[in-house]
């Protein structure tokens, strides 16, 4: 092959392109879930989190700064098909009220677990490249996204999964 | 409405389909991702995991059964857009081979917390719906899946993200 083969630093920006591209679809996708919640309490969980996910935007502006690079997004399709599960359950009008908040929770959960899995790569390559900057600003996402997975259960089990169990 | 609504029981039997399609997703999928690895611990550890993903499915069968059902499996449009990606990885040939490696790995923990989530919503529907063998056996699932994900982390932190740093 005449080009030369593609490294860590390009899997490292393609990677960085994939959660620019999920964030997005993120930011257009959780004020609809929130809109189908019936707990109050859910529908401000999901609020809390649009508003972290478009720091975690800026964040990830922030590390394409520090690389020089441009911001870019790379369709992910993981995201998608996470995403059109979750508009299968918004749109679902069958289900008691309570199931179908744990169903958001559910997709939800499938959301963060995604993102989790995400930045935990993006945080061990920027270790190993020494973007120690970079690494920081990932870090805090990631434990972001930690503690949003920890509160969905939190109110699944303290308070949904009840109330559906006993609908 | 005429028909009742659907409650926590209908969206736990769709949970569990959604998750009996899946894992048979996987182990179509998985020899694929172990065929293109360069690194033989990976391929090793994808071999053992394709053997557990067999018994996951014993396991959801026996859940159905235990629930008087019978298995059946809902179309997953997450894990097939997780697969999309991790195909794209498969069919990448201008990556260097170590940061192929790594890329794989970044696929296959995407695959491994989006299972986590699914798992981790199915243990808390059987626990508050009082399926307790349900419980455990689902347990056990989430338990392989948790230790899947800290195997490949391990592999990439020891051995092939430095390998990839290097290359």
């Amino acid at each position: 092959m005449a080009n030369e083969l593609k490294t860590l630093m390009d899997a490292f920006l393609e990677e960085l392109s994939d959660a620019y591209d999920f964030e997005h679809q993120l930011v257009k996708a959780l004020p609809t879930v929130a809109a189908a919640t019936a707990s109050t309490d859910l529908r401000d969980a999901l609020d809390h989190h649009l508003t972290e996910t478009q720091t975690q935007i800026g964040r990830l502006e922030q590390v394409f700064a520090l690389l020089g690079e441009t911001p870019r997004r790379k369709a992910c399709a993981g995201m998608a098909g996470i995403l059109e599960e979750g508009n299968d359950v918004v749109d679902d009008d069958e289900f008691e009220p309570d199931a179908k908040d744990a169903c958001l929770i559910a997709g939800c959960q499938r959301v963060e677990h995604y993102e989790i899995a995400v930045y935990g790569t993006l945080v061990a390559w920027a270790q190993i490249l020494e973007f120690s900057e970079a690494e920081s600003l990932l870090q805090q996402t990631l434990d972001e996204e930690e503690a949003a997975d920890d509160t969905l259960s939190e109110l699944a089990e303290s308070e949904i999964n009840i109330a559906a169990a006993e609908a």
